[in-house]
């Protein structure tokens, strides 16, 4: 009988979301009044419509395909070069980062670039992952067999832990030991902290002493207020030479039912084999991806080039002004209702202290039955996520108007 | 410093079409008046314009995306409801076949799926693959480590390779020996031919006695024009407790660069653990597509969900019909230069025996040369492979017809 992949069997039961989803269709089952006034801060989903201008592209080019001078059929395996190219000038020439556009890869979402990342790597990195974290770098390293099995606390064996709390601001500092593959993300998802230059410094130069590579998901930049924030790890010297950038069009763009991201990996980044042979992971990555893939749907990529646009840059802020004024309002009725909160200011995620002796699930149940509100408790996110819960600002105004009223009612 | 996967390293330089796109390139270079006529009937890329029902209702999804009453962020990870639905529906229960609409799991394309089905599977796994072979089966297994080095006529140490031979119509018997993981495809790339029910029970048999399990592409089921012709594996009895299928809407709606497929997955296919325990594979899948994925594009969904429609099934027969039609064209023509040619009556491909003593590559290099015409060296897809080229069927009838003028003059 074939054999399957073991790893998969190490898993938790739930991915966090799935358990979030289950718990309140059983409460609006139970109270279909309340289900009525639900509102939704829970998982990290837009809700505006996308960008005018990245709706006319993408019109436009599924009117190409539909006729016989204009039609594609396969596309780049690494993505269009008008995509790539608008990508590398934008994010990060236009801001003294040097990147070439070939070291632009077009990818089906940040979320699946995180797994595909694995595949080019050995089996034998000694992994060291933020807590609270984005459970998807956790599980697809767990399948991939780079894990020991869990424990209570749902953390795995074989991960080097790196504790976010509200004594370090929620930005880890390098460790003592060493490891050979680090994943962070600013601004961080859950918890919408950011790190500094000096901060994020601190780390590449822990990843160039320890000739590690690290994996910096900007999923969130566009989200950045705060004038001296780094937008990419690559306005970090030296980054070039160890780090992989994960950059996504969902919550710029709102493209999560779009699917468009891509990854930054300049071709300086070196790998080892086990008898200590250094290749670029550059030349990997791009056979991966001509392998395996066939780039992403056409019309997505015309759309993505679109959000480039003036007309397109303009509705993108307009975008992120409306979420980050979600954001204003929901840390201030926190902040109103007595709880201590963090984030909010540089991310759309407000991170916040649950009442007095509640755990996040209990927290949860809480707000759900008080004030019929979705909110993502801090344990899905890991150990050091208890205690804590997440609010999205992702939401109608009207909406976040309404979740900071209840709020103000939670005493 | 970060371990690379060295598995890539026995990889064979490259990957067949970057190999044939450079002859390409360089003989336009050098033979500028030559290049004008250069017609492509290599890789197997359509060129027909979408279905308007498929254009029409990407348009209309876009729209749904670009206006707040409409809007959708994410999608569920195994694929809209709608789209699982209409598949399992037309292209299953209307024939017949069981499957349920949660056994159906969208993707951005079989390409994809090919090394998606590894990420579930353990790497004991004994496989075989048919020779010749779509190369992506072989070096998807390559990367996940399930192969020894390559040897020089290509092939890797340590897959069992079925000889696809013009003795057996190019559909191999079962082997001998166990083997615990089998890639069929019918109507098969690159040699156009079919297996009948007889051949693929035989097949089923064979995986059922060894506890095995059938990776069934069936890509080019469309392409099928003989009545007797099984369309699905899961067709053939028992199939449902030892196959996945997998589909794409790349040859039959002409989406290569729409990009949507998909697997059909049984929940009664199981698999076992190193020590003996049984599960079901669907759950597996299912885990991975939650945890790596957020499914396709929703405007790619919805056009995928309109082939289904009555205009939309008439318009991918007329597609169809085009192509086939193409074929008969180029196989006649082939017949009339004397070459000895298979497929092409159920596939849209023509696999020919080269002119006396020439390698595919030579064949390869005299067709460019003489009569401007790329096709796909048969000894790309592997060993037995060497004496044929692939003829694709996938042009405009201009071209179809122009070729086949070209061939005439072969002699």
């Amino acid at each position: 009988m074939a054999y399957l992949n073991e790893n998969y069997l190490k898993l938790q039961s739930g991915y966090l979301f799935p358990e979030v989803g289950r718990r309140v269709r059983e409460f609006c089952e139970a109270n279909p009044k309340a289900a009525k006034r639900l509102i939704r801060c829970g998982i990290g989903d837009v809700t505006e419509p996308l960008p005018r201008a990245a709706v006319e592209a993408m019109k436009g080019a599924v009117d190409e395909l539909g006729h016989h001078e204009t039609f594609h059929g396969y596309g780049p395996e690494h993505g269009y070069e008008f995509l790539r190219s608008a990508i590398a000038q934008n994010d990060y020439r236009d801001r003294n980062v040097e990147v070439a556009d070939d070291e632009i890869f077009i990818s089906d979402g940040s979320k699946c670039d995180c797994g595909y990342v694995l595949d080019i790597l050995g089996d034998q990195n000694k992994v060291a992952l933020p807590d609270p974290v984005y459970p998807v770098y956790v599980d697809t390293n767990v399948m991939a067999g780079h894990t020991g099995p869990s424990r209570k606390d749902g953390s795995y064996e074989g991960i080097l832990y790196l504790a976010c709390t509200a004594e370090n601001n929620f930005v880890p500092d390098p460790p003592r030991e060493h490891v050979d593959l680090v994943y962070l993300c600013f601004p961080n998802n859950p918890t919408g902290a950011v790190a500094s230059r000096v901060q994020l410094s601190r780390w590449v130069d822990y990843v160039r002493e320890h000739d590690a590579l690290l994996l910096f998901d900007a999923a969130y930049e566009a989200y950045i207020s705060e004038a001296d924030i780094p937008h990419s790890i690559f306005e970090v010297p030296d980054a070039r030479e160890c780090a992989i950038e994960l950059r996504s069009f969902s919550k710029n763009g709102g493209f999560t039912g779009v699917r468009c991201g891509f990854t930054v990996l300049p071709k300086s980044v070196l790998a080892r084999t086990e008898n200590g042979r250094r290749l670029p992971l550059h030349l990997l990555w791009q056979r991966r991806w001509s392998t395996k893939s066939n780039s992403v749907s056409y019309p997505v990529q015309r759309g993505a080039e679109a959000l480039y646009s003036q007309e397109g840059r303009k509705q993108v802020r307009a975008l992120i002004a409306h979420y980050m004024g979600n954001a204003k309002l929901l840390r201030d009725a926190v902040a109103d209702a007595g709880l201590e909160a963090f984030g909010g200011v540089n991310a759309p995620y407000i991170w916040v202290k649950t009442s007095e002796g509640l755990t996040s699930w209990q927290m949860f149940d809480r707000m759900l039955r008080e004030l019929n509100v979705v909110i993502t408790p801090g344990a899905g996110f890991g150990a050091q996520g208890e205690g804590y819960f997440r609010i999205s600002a992702f939401n109608s105004r009207a909406n976040a108007e309404e979740v900071a009223r209840r709020l103000r009612d939670l005493q």
